[in-house]
């Protein structure tokens, strides 16, 4: 573990010295409007950036992934990790924010599930839960040696981007990560974790657990080692009941925002996205998180009275938008920035990540209609 | 087309008799709670009938497969069809409604464009719309003749069943129907279709005008032949944006509803579900349907207040809840009824299809309790 969860942990709980390195890490932002926006101060335009913004939609991304290997080499290897994170930043100016190049999901292969890629089929885990016995063993792993390759790949984006703009630091949520490490692989029924919670709750909560500890000590070491705002992505938080959405995936997101804060990160944005989780968001704003993101189901407009006005809000265009034309794509970028109408609290972003179909030049459109058409609500 | 749209469309609107053939359909019915419910009559119970009650977790069903050949050659047979829409009113007594056994598929395949089913990957098309050339060939095809397998099994299902329960007719929305007929097959990120809504939606609102107009035909000749009501399954609504929802889906489905009722047809129910779709309920609310239909991310008590109590409500219970216990099971049936709460215009249901691996015993479990614990809310 870092440094300063290890103080915490061993009860040496200076939160002075904790707090000012905190602080120490966020002040050598120069495009800082994404930060303002997360702790509501005025900004003169909307910010902006993209879930999946590094990706195969970038000729300089297959290009580097040409010379590399397989996915999960390419994250564990911190000078691939650097060049992709900086690739959209140097070719879009008015990016507002870069993020980790990692995955969701390495956490649980930090746990000894051995996660690996089958190409054209998504993510599969050699090791699944699938008995009583499995789920007993499962433990938190030790953070800082197995997730090294993570914290060094935060350090080395950190010091590239030598402060144009923040460094987002993410992890999956407890009950996303639960979901791949039950069904084995994505693209499923959700029948098995959805049996289990059902059946034994107890196993459940269990397994939710030992990954809410994991990710708290995880997006603790990604802010020790530079991240500015960090990010849970709950994407399939959707899946649930009403009834259970809240107790199975919103309060460990809660835990961890609340484990966080405990170590002394409370000047930390943090941002939670639960995908297709719309008609959740007044319970999604009392959890702690400074920012909620949304799908292009929801309505910003709406969204914000139902946070009051007192959370920010990222999101929403349908990224398949960004296959059409010029004129479609201004429109439709006019639309979700008039949605959510004058006053600061917006995070420009899609609602799911860039297809990889997207051309190069459809981004700048975007980009830039934010830019320009934003500045009259602010 | 069936003889009572042929009357309309030939200027003959003679609509009083078309209102009491529509009536007589209706007078039959023994057990009418389903009905009475979708007219917001008093019942002494909450009435329930499941999504895909015919099906592959009935081990009498899956005999009956055995014996027989291709799942679309089966929906073609109207003995087997009738046999399995019969088979789980057979085994379980407090099931309020029959559905007729069909594919939603069967318009696009009478329009030509080839439906198969391959083993373990749904349903895919041979000749999907792909260029504007093909989408221009579109036409709306002779109903009467190419679906008459669809009215023969209803006319079947209708006279085996001899008024015990009430006959449920469907078809897919346009818009569910645009997405196979575009993307050629299930399972897909939906880029194609909404390349072409974004880019072409001259091309996206002519097929889809083509989908309400045959839909019509075919739900006017369903009812004609003695479905007692009508169901739209927008299975694929969902993954529109709110800004997109009401113009490409929910408008069309609207179109026929006002088809149906200008052919005669206003007293026979109207029930529209768009999964996914729980944000627009309001919206959903205000094209003349009788019932609508929710998956269990949403909330019935917050529903019933979006429709303000004006609008029967038909759900919602998480299909995979069935998998686990007895007890589980019961408090989870127990918690959706109190939901809703006191007062009619509930119909029980699943979110979505029960799934193939739900143990028989547990289906009665459900259906007791619904029976006996909704009493006290009637």
């Amino acid at each position: 573990m870092c440094s300063i969860c290890r103080r915490i942990l061993d009860g040496l709980n200076d939160s002075t010295s904790i707090k000012s390195t905190a602080l120490k890490l966020m002040t050598k932002i120069i495009n800082d409007s994404f930060l303002k926006t997360l702790r509501r101060e005025a900004t003169p335009y909307t910010p902006v950036w993209m879930m999946r913004q590094a990706g195969r939609y970038l000729p300089e991304y297959r290009a580097s992934r040409k010379t590399a290997g397989s996915f999960l080499e390419l994250c564990k290897n911190k000078n691939f990790a650097t060049e992709v994170a900086l690739q959209p930043l140097d070719r879009y100016p008015y990016l507002d924010a870069a993020i980790l190049f990692s995955d969701i999901l390495t956490v649980p292969d930090a746990m000894g599930l051995g996660l690996h890629f089958v190409e054209g089929e998504g993510p599969k885990f050699k090791y699944p839960l699938q008995d009583e016995e499995a789920i007993f063993k499962l433990d938190i792993p030790d953070v800082e040696e197995s997730l090294k390759y993570v914290f060094d790949a935060v350090k080395s984006i950190k010091d590239a981007l030598n402060g144009r703009v923040p460094l987002i630091g993410f992890s999956g949520s407890p009950w996303t990560l639960a979901t791949y490490m039950i069904e084995g692989q994505g693209g499923t029924d959700f029948m098995r974790i959805k049996k289990m919670m059902y059946s034994r709750p107890d196993l459940m909560n269990h397994i939710l657990k030992i990954n809410a500890e994991t990710v708290s000590r995880y997006l603790a070491c990604q802010i020790e080692a530079g991240a500015d705002v960090v990010m849970l992505f709950d994407t399939w938080g959707g899946i649930l009941s009403h009834h259970e959405y809240e107790h199975y995936s919103l309060n460990y997101m809660k835990v961890i925002i609340s484990n966080l804060n405990i170590l002394g990160f409370e000047k930390i944005p943090k941002i939670i996205f639960t995908k297709g989780g719309g008609q959740w968001i007044a319970k999604q704003a009392k959890i702690g998180a400074d920012g909620i993101g949304l799908d292009w189901q929801t309505n910003l407009n709406k969204a914000r009275n139902e946070v009051n006005d007192q959370i920010t809000l990222q999101g929403n265009l349908d990224p398949s938008i960004l296959l059409s034309e010029p004129k479609v794509i201004e429109a439709a970028v006019k639309k979700v920035l008039d949605d959510y109408g004058v006053g600061e609290g917006h995070i420009f972003n899609l609602g799911h990540g860039i297809t990889q179909f997207t051309p190069v030049e459809n981004v700048s459109v975007m980009l830039e209609t934010i830019r320009k058409y934003s500045k009259q609500f602010h």
